[in-house]
């Protein structure tokens, strides 16, 4: 039983908030018995696994948790990275709020078969928020990391207003759906140098952009919808 | 310049953090430019408007908002309330996370022409978490409160696996889709009191369900995609 705030593993959760540290050890926490009941579910052999009261005092477990009071077990993982790859998959690009990635990567759980590639200047999936937001889907599906010109398949930018509206799209699977942060969209290089541009349609008197992780949601629930996402893709 | 943290105005906006004190007074809390901006394209007058360095000391402002430091404006506004209606609208039932009534407002100005119905259990929309989140919609589609039973044309009870898939259902608008919290559903009484029932697919090695927001913005758009949300409904 811990009893010292001093304990080693205890430094180690607190230091896994950051970036740089998990960056540098490719360690990770998941805080919460529904995010350590997922990655057991996914196979994740934890590293370290802290359950509150039996091998920790409760109060020194909260403290280093983002969580708080009531934590009733932390796990240290090792990160695992997928390649990018399957019929449909999405590719974000300088998506800077964890909360996004982590809806994104669940989103991506729910409707598709290939991972979430993150490009560059995208939040880190492995923070505690986006570990959070992803509900555990992380665990199940292991975001990747590519730059743009290293994707396959038939990429699609979508835009606020390029292109025609997803639903009408015509385009062969592998699909790789590529979407920017809502502010500042996607650069130059992506938006003309992908295969495809679409959009999803809003009502004129409605919002001037959706936020990218309702976007992908709706992207990746239309490229499925009634349809077998490995065929032919038809609106 | 308000130089001091006795201000009754800084007191306002520090109680205004509060629900019951929301209730009490019929006001709430924008915080930052985006938000502000939204309100005045929205023809909302502020009650109060403090900019940080004209209206008041930016540190003393950043104290009382949930934002912290770098708040330049915060306005204090009146709550407005819409009436249910709409050829397509969205009602919930226990959804108590800020967050997701926020997203959810949000959708509904992207997708649909009536206002979001807050059933009984959810959180305020007028929360600064729920404003937030809303980026502002909550201005231009203000939200509405109602019972089931007051709801009227077709209610669609979206469940994890009830009915038909939401795509393919055949229903004269006006509809109402009406969703509970992620884990707890609907109550009884609205999954078998409404019109129909509906789910949305999600791949079987998928998670088991999808986040309430994330729900709500999916049957939003499947309700409106490639067709006229007045007109027959047809998958």
């Amino acid at each position: 039983m811990i009893t010292s705030a001093h304990n080693e593993q205890l430094k180690t959760i607190r230091k896994l908030h950051e970036r740089r540290q998990r960056e540098r050890t490719g360690l990770f926490v998941a805080e919460g018995e529904d995010l350590v009941d997922a990655a057991q579910e996914a196979g994740f052999e934890p590293v370290a696994l802290l359950v509150a009261g039996r091998d920790v005092e409760p109060a020194l477990l909260a403290a280093v948790t983002t969580l708080g009071s009531g934590t009733r077990v932390v796990g240290i993982y090792r990160q695992r990275w997928s390649r990018p790859g399957g019929d449909l998959s999405v590719y974000l690009d300088g998506v800077g709020d964890p909360g996004n990635i982590g809806t994104i990567v669940r989103a991506a759980h729910a409707f598709a078969d290939g991972a979430v590639v993150l490009g560059p200047g995208c939040a880190d999936p492995y923070s505690p928020k986006a570990v959070r937001a992803s509900m555990g889907s992380v665990f199940a599906r292991p975001p990747a990391r590519a730059a743009f010109a290293e994707l396959a398949g038939t990429t699609v930018a979508l835009e606020r207003d390029g292109g025609p509206p997803l639903a009408s799209l015509v385009a062969e699977a592998p699909l790789v759906l590529c979407l920017g942060a809502e502010r500042e969209g996607l650069p130059a290089l992506i938006a003309n140098g992908a295969s495809m541009r679409a959009h999803i349609p809003l009502r004129p008197d409605g919002p001037n952009s959706l936020n990218v992780a309702m976007a992908a949601t709706v992207a990746l629930y239309e490229c499925t919808r009634g349809r077998d996402p490995a065929r032919r893709h038809n609106g």
